[in-house]
Formats: structure tokens, sequence, C-alpha cells
């Protein structure tokens, strides 16, 4: 490993590394670690390749973090089936059969379960994952939030046709002055922020800078905290017209549930989720200097209990012996949104798909739904075949488009074997 | 509350503050707090009453923290005798009656739980503590580190009259390069520093701005992290001579500790204390940007945990089924030092006291040693009364002489009673 220059902004083009990768587990190893083990969020380590190898699961190492409190309750048992599907084999990108253990260390997963009826029939951990360590969801956050939001439409507490402002006033003369709630939760914002992580220069840095986990420069005079980033933002285009992928959505969908329940995120995300659903351990949220989570990406926890938020999402919202999300929320995600709308934002992997409830939903005929976050972070849901897999990983490129022809297959030969 | 200016230091006094105190648990309510309610690193918010008084309960939520894992195993079960010491009362400092619940509000504790024969007969929570939060213990922390080290000397990993240099070579030419490291563990140290907490240009505060944990000026060029600091620190005096209590020792313990062992103190934590004492909870220790823990003072448990470590120290070293401890260590402990060496100290609140292995030693009849941290963090082991006292405060004042006179007082009742 060479010394790291500072970096300010991330990586300029989406190539995978073609010089051998460090070992992700010696990174700051060492009392102290040598100058090319170091790693710091003054580099900008959270989401720089290769340090992002170790800093996914080690986040609350590099900044301040609040806890997802896991309740005093027992934990759901997540009962084992046997282990017996690393060897199942699919068609890789070239045609070569690839079995499924080939495919997860191709697609740098740092944890991989499959569940089965509610029963575990895969679980690995590879790099610096490990079952009890938790590890950042990056955006499956959002359909964490996404799917509190709805239910609190779905019981009365917010009203999806409301405009932003109404809630948070302070949005009022930005991009979010006239847009609805359902537009920021379906994310038909015209806003003028650029999301493209191989772009040096695109907004979603200074997202990261204002929320304090990319460093600033000394010269930055930008805004210090979340909240006073958002209302900054300038609308560009229509609302309503077409899905454009934007973080900030959810940071705004955030504002919202708070200042409509009085709650923080996190006290929210253990008291409606993380409690009820038994979770095993504590998760916890990334934030900023005020204590504001980031609500787009700042979630990290075990696999495990990844894997039980999926399930239950499987499970119409039923799980650990309650009713935890209302069905009808989770059909509505199921269901998805305007298809149209979707496919002018040109996602080659995704075809025919749609977003609601900041869920993926496929239009399959088995109303498969996914989360997905960058770098290969994934909850994909087969309601049909019984079968949730959560994934947790870190593949160099951060746009899923260039781990999907691994994982996708993968994927479908492991819901085709089980559920058949 | 009124807006706070930007803190570089302590306060500058050891004055009880004479206005009414801001509700603690209010700091950092609102999305986004209002200014006069925001807490911050950059403000110096973990040292700083009455910030203070949240801080200690949510520590993680200011900087990067690691976390130090409970294991996978079962928890050591705490069991209820009833509750009924609260109303206890005891001679006050002015000689007039108080009762425990009215000195444990006048002490400003967040949690307090009495172990007797291993069960809960006394445990409650007051301010921003809670059961499952963890609270900072301070240099309660010093203890666990020093009783960890102590067992490394018992188990021949380490040689207590090895030079602190035969472990560390980057200390040879500062303040430690003569010093043997039973020296170290027992604060007999001539270095040029200083702990007093009221004084605002004190050494303390230079190693928490090396630390990160203390906000640095614009104009900062010092230390960047622990392991950058130490070797900088000069002698002052000899070596041996008399006990100088000094939060650097733990952090050169700590450092030698890490060396020895090649783990660092998260991981000896869990592995070799919290693992097998059954925690209820991870714990985390604060780091710096390099990731080196806090040895001195950056341990963060819920109360209960720190009862059962209390506990196991009371009970030679056994908890939870097994010798977790070398009961010759706790015994070294118990006995204590040269009450010579500690008298020059000064300390008028702790007379015929010594220190060893970073315990305080009462060298009373009862063989009763303490664990003691600033702000009125404290765990007060009696072996005759078989009584266990944990104790996270958030006293407005860091020198624990100014609680004594309270807390004492309490304690001793409650081994009468309880022993009796």
């Amino acid at each position: 490993m060479k010394p790291l220059r500072p970096a300010l902004s991330a990586p300029a083009a989406e190539r995978l590394p073609t010089s051998a990768e460090p070992d992700p587990t010696q990174w700051r190893r060492g009392f102290p670690p040598p100058g090319d083990r170091l790693i710091r969020i003054e580099d900008g380590a959270l989401f720089r390749y290769p340090q992002l190898r170790w800093s996914f699961s080690h986040a609350r190492e590099l900044g301040p973090t609040k806890a997802v409190w896991r309740g005093d309750g027992a934990v759901a048992p997540l009962n084992s089936a046997g282990q017996g599907i690393g060897g199942l084999s699919f068609a890789g990108p070239d045609g070569a059969p690839l079995t499924l253990a080939q495919s997860l260390a191709q697609t740098h997963a740092d944890g991989f379960v499959v569940l089965h009826r509610g029963r575990i029939v895969h679980e690995s951990y590879a790099g610096e994952g490990a079952a009890h360590r938790p590890h950042i969801w990056m955006s499956l956050t959002k359909s964490l939030i996404g799917t509190i939001a709805a239910t609190l439409i779905h019981d009365g507490a917010l009203d999806e046709g409301a405009i932003v402002s109404h809630y948070v006033p302070e949005l009022a003369r930005g991009a979010y002055g006239d847009a609805t709630l359902r537009q920021v939760l379906d994310m038909l914002i015209g806003v003028d922020y650029c999301e493209d992580y191989a772009e040096p220069d695109a907004q979603i840095w200074d997202y990261a800078r204002a929320a304090g986990w990319l460093p600033r420069p000394p010269s930055y005079d930008g805004p210090q905290n979340l909240h006073a980033y958002l209302p900054g933002l300038r609308k560009k285009g229509e609302h309503g017209k077409a899905f454009d992928y934007k973080t900030v959505n959810t940071e705004v969908l955030g504002w919202v549930v708070k200042r409509a329940t009085g709650q923080s995120l996190a006290e929210l995300v253990s008291s409606s989720i993380w409690a009820p659903m038994g979770a095993e351990a504590d998760g916890y949220f990334l934030i900023d200097s005020t204590g504001a989570e980031l609500a787009g990406c700042g979630l990290a926890s075990t696999l495990r209990d990844l894997a039980r938020f999926g399930e239950m999402m499987r499970c119409e919202g039923e799980f650990n012996g309650r009713q935890i999300v209302p069905a009808a929320v989770v059909a509505d995600i199921r269901r998805g949104a305007d298809r149209g709308h979707f496919k002018a934002a040109g996602y080659s992997t995704l075809p025919g798909f749609s977003y609601r409830n900041m869920w993926w939903a496929t239009h399959d005929a088995r109303g498969t739904f996914l989360a997905r976050g960058i770098h290969g972070q994934s909850l994909y849901i087969d309601p049909v075949a019984e079968v949730t897999i959560a994934r947790f990983a870190s593949f160099p490129l951060a746009a899923n488009r260039h781990n999907d022809p691994l994982t996708f297959p993968a994927y479908r030969r492991i819901v085709d074997v089980l559920g058949s």
C-alpha cells in the first residue's frame, strides 16, 4: 500500500482497479498503524476504495454515531436449515459457469445471508465482514425510512398530498417548496443536484461534506450540517414528471418524519422496527455535528438484522408474532409506481422497474422487490419463492450496474432452486 | 440556556454553579436543535458543564468510537433482591440527615446500582442515564486497563521490572525512557504534566486535543494523535518516589499492553473481561483519529456491566462460573501499595489510601478498594460486607474531593446496613 494523498473528493473514474487489492483486514493494524495503513475521515476514507473495504464494517470508528437500541425484549431467532447452496452454479456474464461462492468473492461480498421460509439456508462473511459487526447499509437505509414514512401516511400521521414545507417551513424557498410528500417518497423531484459517484464535482459530495462525513478543505465555508444544507438546494425542471434518484430526497423525507413525530430517526427505527422485530443487536446511524441522522445512507447493522427486516417485509409486515408494518404498506411497495416515470432514468440493468416508497419494484410475476445501496448492498425479496436475500458488500465501484450482471443471475438461480 | 462561546479549554474555576441548571434531557432536542441546545465537540462539550450532563451518556454521538463486543455467549443474570435502601439515611456534610435518594440527586448521579452478594438491592437512573445506555467511565477505565496489565504480568506476558521502552521504543527519549512498568502501573512517575482540571493551561487538555476529543484552535500544530503525543512528554523529578496521578501514565500502559499482545484494547477487554463475564451489552472506547483507544478515560458501558466488572473483582476474579482475573491479581490490588508514596499527594478525602495497579486501596479493615473517575464515576467494593456499588454521575466539578463528602457517608451507611 502506498501512502495516500488527502482526498477531498471521490475517485474520478468508475473503472475496476487493475492492481492487486490490499488485504482489507490490514487497515489500521499496528500501534500506531504505519502511514500506509492509516484510514481516516480526513482522507475521505468512508467513500474511497480500497479503504471502504474496511470502512464499511467500521464506520463508527470514523465519526459520530447514534445507537438504534434493540430494546430489551427477546431476540427473534433465525434458525438454520443447513448450508447447502454455496456450490449452486449459474451462467456468469461471459457465459461460463460461476458458483455462488465465486460470485460472492468476485463482487466483494462482506456478508451474504439467504432465508427460505424464514430459515437460514446460507450465511457467510468475508473481508472485514463478521456476523456480530454492524456494516453500513448505504441506501438500503432509504427503504427503511421510506417504509416508516409510508406507515405514517397509512396511519394518518402524514399526508402524502401535502407539500413538504407544510411540515418543514425552512424548505419553502428551495427546491422542495412546491413538492408533495408523495413526490419525495417516489423520487419524482426536479432538483439541481447530481448523484453521480464517478464525478468529483457532483453535489453528492457537497452533501457528504455538509454532513461531516467527507473532509472539508481548509477554505470550506459551506453548510455545517444537513439541516443547513437542504434549504439551499434549488429546483431544476418539474416535480412529478420523472424518477430521478437523489439521496437528498430521503434527507428531506427524514426531516419531515422527525418534525411530524417529534422523534429522532434512531428513536423511530428503534421503537417501530428494531424492538418489535426482535433485532439481535443495536444498530447505529451516522450523524452530523448537530445529531441529525444521515437518512439517505447512514444506518449500520448486523447482516442478520438486515435479513430480519427483509423477512418482515416479505411476510407482509408480520414478523416475530406481530404486525410491524401494515400489510397495505408492503403491498403498495410491491405494486410499485409508474414504470413510465422510471424508464427515462435509463437503468440498463433494471428493465421495467419502478421506485415506490424508496424501494425498487421489479414488476415481475413473482412480486420481487428490492432495496439497493452503492457498492453492492442489497436486500432481495421474492414472495413467491419465500426467499429473502441480504447482502453487504464493498465492491470497488459505487454504481450497482457494475455488479448487477454478477449478482442478479445468482439471486435468480437461488430463488429458482429454493422456490421450485 | 444562553448560546455558548466556542470553548477551547475547560472552565477555569472549580466552583459549583450558582444559576439553575438546564434540563440535561433537553440538549440536542429539536430538528435541528436551537442554537442554545446544540452540543458539539467543537465546543468542548465532553468536558464542559452543564453539557457534560448530556455528553457523558452520549459520548459516541460526539466522535469516533470502537465497540467492545460482548461476545455471543449468554448474559450473566443480575437478579434483584428487592429495592429497599433508597430511604436509608445518614449524616450529610452539615450534620443534618440525608437520605440516599437525596444524596444521589445532590451528587448528580446518572445511575446507581448496589449489589449485595451478587443481587441487585438498588438500581436507579436519572438525567440522561438509562439502564441500556452506555455512560462514560472516565478514569474507571484506568482500573480496568490496570487489571488487564497486572494479569499479563501475572501470566508472564509482561515484566513489571522492565523499562517501558523495552516494549515501546518510541518512548525511550521522553519522560518514560527510564521508568519501569511497575512505576507506571502505580503512578510513581515524574513527568512534566499537570492533571488539574480546574486549570485551563493544564497538559490534560493538550492530551485531550491530541486525542481529538477537545477542539483544536485553528493555529493548532500539535500532535495529531495519542501515539504522537506521548513520546514528547518530558521527565520532571524522579520516578519511584511518590504517587502522582496522571492520565498519561495509563495511556503509556495501554500502549505497552497493545504492543505486548498485538491486540487493540477493545479486543483485549472484549476477550478477557467482557465476553467471559457475560456482559449484557457492547461497551465502547473513545478513539483518536488513528483508532487508538483512550486508555485513561475512554470506556463507556451500561451501569450493570460496570457492576458485573466490580462484582467479579469483589469475588476475587471469579464470576459467571469462571476465573476471569487471577485471584492473586485481585489480592495484590486490595493489599495496595506504599502509603508513604501516596501521602504526599495530599488527597484530603482519601486518608491512608494507596494506589496499586490503577486502583485506589483504602487499607481499611474490610479490604475496601475503589475505582474512581472525575465528576463522580465510582466503583466501591467492600469484600467483608459482600457489597459492590457502581455509580455513574455528571457532577459539575471534576475533582472527586467535591463529592466525596456526600458519597462516602452514603457508601459507608450502605455497607453497614447490608453487611451487618
